[in-house]
């Protein structure tokens, strides 16, 4: 049971002008089930992505980046994006090269355009070859379903662990003009490896320029699935592309006065779906927001914060609702710079202080930790006392049920 | 239960000369139980020492850095050891600096010796006040127990969440002399606060002189308590000490014929007493030693082999005994360098290879990693294929005790 999130209605998932998507079923490693998504893109549309930076990044991942590399040095664009679960073809060599660009090349065929111009996604187990004939055979599927309503379906068709279809959507007003802004995303972590890996797809009809779509998206996932955090562990698949559609006068400069309002829209979409997937978390029962503010700069705080974020110690405190100060204080001091004067240290939960200048805050009572620490929402807020940056990451409890998860799956 | 561990017999623990051992109980939490050492020190003896990381570090240890650097200053040296569990006095401020330094101005009285003397520890509880009159009241009850041959119950007085005392002993041979190392460590991993932190003493009556001591204790702990990891943290209280009481010709050069000899028997009874902490990590059923080798330097290595030891989802598969091939790929390409070329990278467990050139082993099947993966201990062996230098470190399997142990404590 996700924490806090179900799926927006059919009719809150509002359709992007150029964007088409059709669900198929494949067999991909189980029959009866959505496994397949073609997302039709109209031509010329703008598309960036951001990529995981594991070393092993899976073989989709090198073609997405090839594409988009050859797609830039022509007047081409990317054409369709098309996604398989149930298979990670990752850790598959020069095989799984083949494979991905062999799906590229199928589908292509289908939409009437070139091999390079589709973007290829792959999510599922690690290290055993992609079902290649499977997946081809139900392209021709996924095809004739193309709609631009389809997005519940699709959503639901990315899934893999995850327990609910997550998709988040929003329509801004701009200057007169009406756009869209909806996405979709899948993980249950930042990695479980075997099924489920992060990925997420936003698109609007606002008209983005090609170079300030390349610079923005990594913006965005720095505000949305770069702050969440599961279980510290980044996979060998996570992929998040930003497609824009729109046809009208490109905005091409952050100071068009249209750039703020379709940039926040972008964040927001993206920020919900992140949040979802933490929401979503293996075995996760809480949903915790931790803010470090007080800071040098940014990096000094978001370590501090995925200190805390990944302490195994602190997250099965939030699991037992303990507001165990040590915990998070021990977190704090791993974290922290170097030379962090421990003695400007304040900690809140919620609007709780536990900790006041580096020691048990003196008005604390166990009683009103506890009545934070039951909430299935918090937020942890760490005042360092020695600069004004602030860093905020969002991430779950460690339970019974994430080690049931991960330690029965595949037995 | 530990893996593979028992607590040496008393016979096997060989007195240190110049080293007594005090073990009292004092109620500093819980009745009935040793909870206070003092560890007496002959005068002259050289004493060294590290000190964990974390910026929260404890009061005690603030004050046994302060002592080490007073008495290197003068002649004198430091004369006792008092470890007291049930609380850490960490997060403590100011109040703790002096609790601390009362404890040991109370031991230094009943010493006849200066209270910067005396190095003080404390594990447990944190960011509570340490009972500095009950530890003060079992001062005389230890001094009054101070005995050479009180190994086993010294290693007994300072467990927490332990599930077993440990200890470990060598008895060297050195031209025509011969020499006792005898050491104790307490914790179930790097950190369990509220309860458990890491503590390690060894103490050997080989002549070792202060300056090499104090270059060897961190090469020693490089080799032994900084190579295990149970769940990535580091407590606010670890420490571990090295005693040298030999009155000979002292040992002051590496090149001593003696120091090789020396050196290694306090490395091994170091890695002995660290390994104790692993095999008895908090739900610990497996104990895995990771190597990664066939790095450019001894760093890209320790980095590939803490991504493993830290990773929740290859812990999990421990757990599972489940030869996840993907999980432990996706550590490497998370620890590995960013040049890493993942084509050269081989992995095998225990004597079954499981990837070769980056995917997975022709050779490989199901039930060889299975047969490996059923046992309490096995290797990880990563070869990274671009130079020479290695790693290890030893670590453990993340269980559902885990989650019991440290979401149910304090409940």
């Amino acid at each position: 049971m996700p924490v806090n999130y179900q799926t927006p209605a059919a009719d809150r998932l509002f359709a992007v002008d150029g964007i088409e998507l059709g669900p198929a079923q494949a067999g991909v490693k189980k029959p009866d089930r959505y496994d397949l998504l073609v997302v039709r893109i109209a031509p010329g549309a703008r598309v960036a992505g951001v990529f995981t930076r594991n070393r092993f990044c899976a073989a989709p991942v090198l073609v997405c980046r090839d594409h988009l590399a050859r797609t830039a040095k022509t007047s081409r664009s990317i054409r369709a994006l098309v996604i398989n679960t149930g298979n990670a073809n990752a850790g598959t060599g020069d095989a799984g090269l083949r494979d991905a660009r062999a799906v590229c090349t199928e589908l292509a065929a289908l939409l009437a355009c070139a091999g390079d111009e589709i973007l290829p996604f792959s999510t599922g187990v690690i290290m055993e070859p992609l079902p290649v004939a499977r997946v081809v055979a139900g392209l021709p599927r996924a095809v004739a379903a193309l709609a631009p309503n389809a997005w519940p379906l699709a959503a639901q068709s990315i899934m893999t662990t995850d327990t609910v279809a997550k998709a988040a959507s929003r329509r801004i007003d701009v200057s007169g003009d009406t756009y869209a802004v909806t996405g979709i995303s899948k993980g249950s972590g930042m990695i479980q490896p075997n099924m489920a890996t992060m990925l997420g797809f936003v698109a609007t009809d606002a008209p983005l320029a090609q170079p300030l779509l390349d610079e923005i998206v990594r913006d965005i996932a720095d505000q949305s699935f770069n702050r969440v955090t599961v279980d510290g562990d980044t996979s060998t698949n996570d992929s998040f592309v930003v497609i824009s559609t729109g046809t009208g006068t490109a905005i091409s400069r952050r100071d068009d006065p249209r750039f703020a309002p379709v940039f926040a829209a972008l964040c927001d979409v993206a920020r919900e779906l992140a949040q979802a997937i933490v929401r979503d978390g293996e075995g996760a029962t809480k949903f915790i927001t931790v803010t470090v503010e007080g800071g040098r700069d940014a990096d000094e705080c978001d370590r501090v914060a995925r200190a805390i974020a990944h302490s195994p110690l602190v997250k099965t405190a939030f699991f037992a609702s303990d507001a165990n100060l040590g915990r998070i204080v021990c977190a704090v001091g791993n974290g922290g710079p170097a030379d962090l004067d421990t003695s400007r240290v304040d900690i809140h939960l919620d609007d709780v202080t536990i900790v006041e200048r580096g020691g048990r805050a003196v008005s604390y009572r166990e009683e009103d930790g506890a009545r934070v620490m039951k909430q299935p929402e918090m937020t942890v807020r760490v005042a360092l006392g020695r600069g004004a940056a602030t860093a905020t990451v969002w991430t779950c409890d460690l339970s019974h049920d994430y080690v049931s998860i991960n330690a029965d799956y595949r037995s």
